[in-house]
């Protein structure tokens, strides 16, 4: 991978010496993922301090005709920030401000390179939450998360990253600056550039900034472990829980073997008296009120078999160990393949009673381990005694997801990884339409010109 | 405005002939909106019955080179759905098939014809609620909810129209049919056209039917009257409550001028023991535990003068009439020059104080009344005593929010009523983009070419 002395002295120029990166130990970091996955080579990565910055580099690489790859917090798990084609490494983590929250709208404006957590903090801080949350939130931008739509753990409750966003800075591909963050709440004046840009996977305009809705913090939350005598009543709970209960801030789905393993790994108790074949993991806010609901609801739903119930915040923690500590507890049997979809109610239970034994015809030696956001029919899918990279373990469980009408990605998006299956779930219509879209924002193909769409 | 008999033969093979609709009073009723403000013309009216009847149609029209607009219900206030230059009407109302609500995931797929009241109604009957509501249920179709991206009484609860749409089906400008009706929560695989075509105003494809997600239905609300000594204080009380009441679904404002004429034109008594200078109706859903927190958050707030507190459904809709007769109230006076706007929390009170005077300045026999959603910063801006044409209150309102950081559509739209003032919204950087959008899915701009966008 070269780049001309000239390009580079524009990149200086533009950022700073010091913020154009070619020593290749300091470059392998912006590379690789964290993972260890996607390795990449870049000849160089520029750091920007701001969107003008920004602009100018676009500048640059467009006269050059040099593809970027932007980059936030490099958390992704599908190779979407990643210079897998030597691409120009943009990182946004510099860019990094956050406005002072407006107490009264409850809006704050953050810069692409703010840590989830960073923002989250903000908002607490002036009584206001950030309505999404996720384990990588130490490291994850807010940038990665609004170019790839984060869900996470409260999707149900707030919805996805998209609908925080109320307005957005962005330098697109075709080189202008867009900007919107005035934060209105009411805005019919165009077509919604925020939403648009929100999961484009960095491939039509770099987000710099963005101006975020918070929500009402939460209420001395509940938390209910539920134990039930299949998945399927697993799902038909949940979505009574959704239809009875005002303010279900999570609705967690693990089965047994999942669980088994967490206690062995984890050194838990079992949370119930004895071990059921799926739970669910309930959290609702609004204290005491929604503590009855909850209780009221339980008892009409279906195939409830045992609840533990958290009402302070310390045993609220371990119900919640119980979820959070699979990932953990999956990689100590080694590195799995991890796949993230989502069936429809209607299919989940059938999809997550048959994936296990269809992995495991092409791959004798796996395991499959399930778990996710029930509410959401987001199915986290690991796969353990099999290598990361096994792309024959990726079309059976993709091909029996759109099969059953489900959706390849859920929340990680794209990226270079899924590329070859994006037609499993988009028509040839909808792929013009994105390509058409493409083109008219990005005409040159500069921006992450090897994500998404294969073009 | 005249046609080919070969198109209106092409037209009749498509729809049949007894859905090409050319008799001039049988056309009058879809070619002007139903103020009579716009009116215009077309040489037919087809009624498709399902989305490939549309893409025929489209088709048609497309090798025709006759441009299109497509109507819904036509309670659009901007002129976005009128054939205002002679364009085909048409028509989607027969498109009204409803799903079963998918009882589990909360869900129903409706067809753009269907009205938002048999929505709201479908949802009911299943336990569910349609987060959207406005007063015009009844006429309007689904279809022209989601063109619009219509906002209404529920936004600070649930969002906007672009909140509720998982998937959309719709006949782009290309010709092209995308279909992605699979309800999907976490969905992350491609630029998200559901949100693009949200507010996009029928100039980017022609919306069929809509997966829609479905909402908890309210728990007994309760309903608070609340006069306080200013706008300020109202809109920091709005704040307030938003972050310290779960389960707002909704946050009115309305002042001591336009109650007093509602109290006169419909004959109530003053809701409070004295007049105050501004007034917020708050509903909770939660009953009595929305009732205590409201109660709490209501005396910690600034500028309260006094409360009426409705617990029973009856007295609720007493209160709610206060806020709903205004605009009956206004129309009392004569057809009223309506303004639809959003300011910043932080410019909404000022902007109030002084708008009346702005608009008397240019229209001297004038009076401007306001009321709107105070949390959504959305103002209804009626002024009596002037034509409802009068561009140069237009002017100086719009003039004036965009001085404060406003938007000159709150909910209604741009249609071709706003299209000269859009630019103060809008830098030219974001109309390009729009044009390119536009032009990637409408290269040959047949659909809505006189809405939203100046090409």
């Amino acid at each position: 991978v070269t780049i001309e002395p000239r390009v580079l002295r524009q990149f200086a120029e533009t950022v700073g010496p010091s913020h154009v990166l070619t020593d290749a130990d300091v470059v392998a970091g912006y590379a690789a993922d964290f993972t260890g996955r996607f390795v990449g080579a870049t000849p160089a990565v520029v750091r920007p301090a701001d969107t003008e910055q920004v602009a100018s580099v676009v500048a640059v690489c467009r006269s050059a005709g040099l593809p970027i790859v932007p980059q936030g917090g490099n958390t992704g798990l599908v190779g979407g920030g990643v210079p897998l084609a030597g691409e120009v490494l943009l990182s946004l983590r510099r860019i990094d401000e956050i406005s002072d929250v407006d107490e009264v709208s409850g809006q704050l404006t953050a810069g692409a390179g703010a840590s989830l957590a960073t923002v989250q903090q903000r908002a607490a801080a002036a009584g206001w939450r950030y309505g999404v949350d996720m384990a990588s939130r130490d490291s994850a931008t807010i940038g990665g998360t609004v170019a790839t739509n984060a869900g996470g753990l409260r999707v149900l409750r707030h919805g996805d990253t998209r609908a925080q966003v109320l307005g957005i800075e962005a330098v697109l591909g075709t080189g202008s600056t867009v900007s919107h963050l005035g934060g209105l709440i009411k805005d019919n004046t165009g077509y919604h550039l925020p939403s648009l840009l929100c999961g484009s996977e960095g491939t039509l305009g770099i987000v710099t900034a963005v101006r975020l809705r918070l929500v009402a913090p939460a209420v001395d939350p509940v938390v209910a472990l539920v134990g039930l005598g299949s998945v399927a009543e697993a799902v038909t709970t949940a979505g009574h829980l959704r239809r009875q209960v005002h303010g279900c801030e999570a609705i967690e789905l693990f089965v047994a073997e999942g669980l088994e393993l967490v206690c062995r790994v984890a050194e838990l108790p079992l949370p119930t008296a004895r071990m059921h074949p799926a739970y669910l993991l309930v959290e609702v806010s609004g204290g005491e009120g929604a503590s009855t609901a909850l209780a009221a609801a339980l008892d009409a739903a279906p195939g409830v078999g045992e609840t533990a119930v958290a009402t302070d915040a310390a045993r609220a923690a371990q119900l919640w160990r119980y979820r959070e500590a699979h990932t953990e507890a999956i990689n100590s049997l080694g590195p799995p393949h991890k796949l993230d979809v989502t069936l429809p109610a209607s299919a989940l239970a059938e999809f997550m009673g048959v994936v296990g034994a269809a992995v495991h015809a092409v791959a004798p030696g796996s395991r499959t381990w399930l778990f996710g956001h029930a509410a959401d029919g987001n199915v986290h899918v690991n796969v353990t005694g099999v290598p990361p990279d096994r792309d024959d373990v990726d079309d059976v469980v993709f091909e029996l997801v759109s099969g059953y009408g489900g959706s390849i990605s859920a929340e990680h998006g794209i990226g270079t990884a899924k590329r070859a299956w994006l037609h499993l779930n988009r028509s040839a219509a909808e792929l013009d339409a994105f390509r058409g879209i493409k083109k008219a924002l990005d005409p040159d193909a500069i921006l992450n010109p090897n994500v998404l769409l294969s073009v």
